[in-house]
């Protein structure tokens, strides 16, 4: 049998739905030809790009659609990082990949600290504080965070985008998992807050439709699309707009709530699955993080656990998971006995077996 | 009426079967199902892989497929200006967009003279000799090149794998017009002759099936696909599958060459259109490259015109070009009486009005 992988922040086949996105791909090719497999602007197909404009309530102009959203998190650190050189603040921990990226580009990276209500705000307004230059940018992931699961509470919304406005500091807030919520209300985004006029957003449909259609959204900050666009079309000309016109017609056709609705019941039963194997594997002797949407659960198994060693232990039992130092700058020490659970992929009976063999492994 | 456009290196809409790519992405998509639609390798759908490594006499594992041509360069040039900061060689005229790549990473771009042969090789070895420090590596568009519509001749496609072979030199052959040939023969490409192992070769299915589609590829000498493709999921972590899938799925179903020649046929008409028109209109006043395939032809006005007037006066008589000098490093001062016409995008009926309209206002 396949193992258990609770390594990818990838979803179930079961949760995307390819038999209407089939439907809708050809009819819009038969619709609109040859316009969709052409060149054309490197912010997107206009339809899918009003859509966005409209759900966040700006002008389709401050829109850009990416080739994924990771491949605008290049776009966008390159941006910043050629207008102001230096360090990245960054939620510790954080998503591995936009780590790397940052270090390849040669810039310094700062975790601050958070909590269960996410990122501290007296942490960021400290580190502003204590260091004259202003850094490049704040990445921060602050609803169902990759890797924590953890959600930043209204209050350090409010009191982050003052922050940022004070110090005018750019942010970007990556906002992939938001709509996939299962439960509570949705905080508002900081790009929409009071001070909020130096942050970008961005998102994309990976969650919400399907990851390999790779379509990403950005919305910029007033006036910074242009240039946004423009290093978009000088790194990969246009979008595949095959993909971007198929999202927009299964927008079109009314599916993307419904869809959206059986994606939040069959993610919610699989974050369930893991909670339930949580406590019974590991109740009392662990902590971990109680996400209301998202992929992710973080599990701190205290510091007589190494979580690299664990993994290795795992991986020969049959189940996958990424360690926490990976979440972390390397060498900085940070994350060794946690360990980041995707519950996005499995049913939620191969996530309760999974749960269980890594309590009997860990013998407690 | 719209502007009659020499300036785009896209083909006419009519040359994209788009009401067959819309049967091929159905098929696709309902029977591969969500496969298409997630995450996968970065270096691509399987089949098309197998496809690629086949018709190239190389194994799969040497294969990767990318978002577009032009992606697959940065992943590349960033890959060498790692190993190996400092100059990169180009043809002298070069593609502006991968030209303003390699600027951007600041690198030295050194364009070395070519004439209706191709790039000097003579020129090659005086410019490796010249200077102690081996180069990055050498950017060539060995057939039809684009800006300039030449190609490169067997004699000195054997001299230049020598030249490389002997100076350790990487090389990037960039193949993307090769297969769209109306007339002639084709050479052998750089990376499949004698002292070719330093040779990548890169070529894309923008030309031979639908630009739209994202989807360029690159063979790469034997044990550099491994990093090649781990930079692209550091980038973007994977194609888009579905866009790869369904040119799998129109190769599998047969369409390949038959679209194939159904292209060469459509350009070559257009080509012949465009020569024709210069003939009527600049015979004996100008030259201008006579290109067997691809998608341009190369002006040279004489000294007496200075093209980026002409492209201003042209504009508001409703033709578009590029002029010559942004196929040259900015300031280098070179291409100043240059022009590129694409062939590509209009109707021979429009070609030769627009060419008309550019002899009128050079005023022969």
């Amino acid at each position: 049998m396949a193992a258990i992988s609770f390594a990818r922040g990838a979803p179930s086949p079961e949760l995307i739905p390819a038999a209407t996105l089939a439907e809708c791909a050809a009819a819009v090719a038969e619709r609109e030809g040859a316009r969709v497999f052409g060149y054309g602007p490197a912010g997107g197909y206009a339809p899918l790009r009003d859509w966005v404009a409209e759900r966040h309530n700006v002008g389709s102009e401050r829109v850009v659609l990416t080739v994924g959203g990771l491949l605008g998190f290049v776009l966008y650190a390159t941006e910043q990082l050629e207008r102001r050189p230096g360090r990245v603040l960054v939620e510790g921990p954080s998503y591995d990949r936009t780590l790397t990226i940052v270090a390849q580009k040669g810039a310094e990276i700062v975790p601050l600290p958070m909590d269960d209500e996410g990122l501290d705000p007296e942490a960021l307004e400290a580190e502003l504080r204590a260091r004259r230059e202003r850094p490049s940018f704040l990445y921060t992931i602050p609803t169902f965070q990759n890797p924590s699961g953890r959600t930043l509470s209204t209050e350090r919304r409010r009191r982050i985008a003052e922050i940022a406005a004070d110090h005018e500091l750019a942010v970007l807030e990556d906002d992939p998992y938001g709509l996939v919520r299962f439960e509570g209300e949705s905080p508002p985004a900081l790009h929409s807050l009071e001070g909020g006029k130096l942050v970008t957003y961005a998102s994309s449909f990976s969650k919400t439709v399907a990851p390999g259609l790779r379509t990403g959204y950005f919305v910029l900050p007033e006036g910074e699309a242009g240039a946004f666009e423009q290093r978009a079309a000088s790194t990969y000309i246009s979008p595949p707009f095959f993909a971007q016109a198929t999202i927009s017609e299964f927008i079109a056709r009314g599916h993307f709530e419904p869809n959206l609705e059986r994606v939040r019941l069959g993610l919610g039963a699989r974050r369930d699955a893991m909670l339930e194997g949580l406590e019974r594997g590991f109740g009392g002797h662990a902590s971990w993080s109680r996400p209301e949407g998202g992929y992710f659960v973080w599990l701190d198994l205290g510091d007589d656990v190494d979580a690299s060693e664990l993994a290795g232990h795992a991986a020969r039992e049959g189940v996958a998971f990424v360690r926490g130092t990976d979440f972390f700058p390397p060498g900085s020490g940070l994350g060794r006995s946690a360990a980041r659970l995707a519950f996005s992929f499995e049913t939620p009976e191969r996530i309760a077996e999974g749960v269980a063999i890594l309590a009997a492994l860990v013998e407690l």
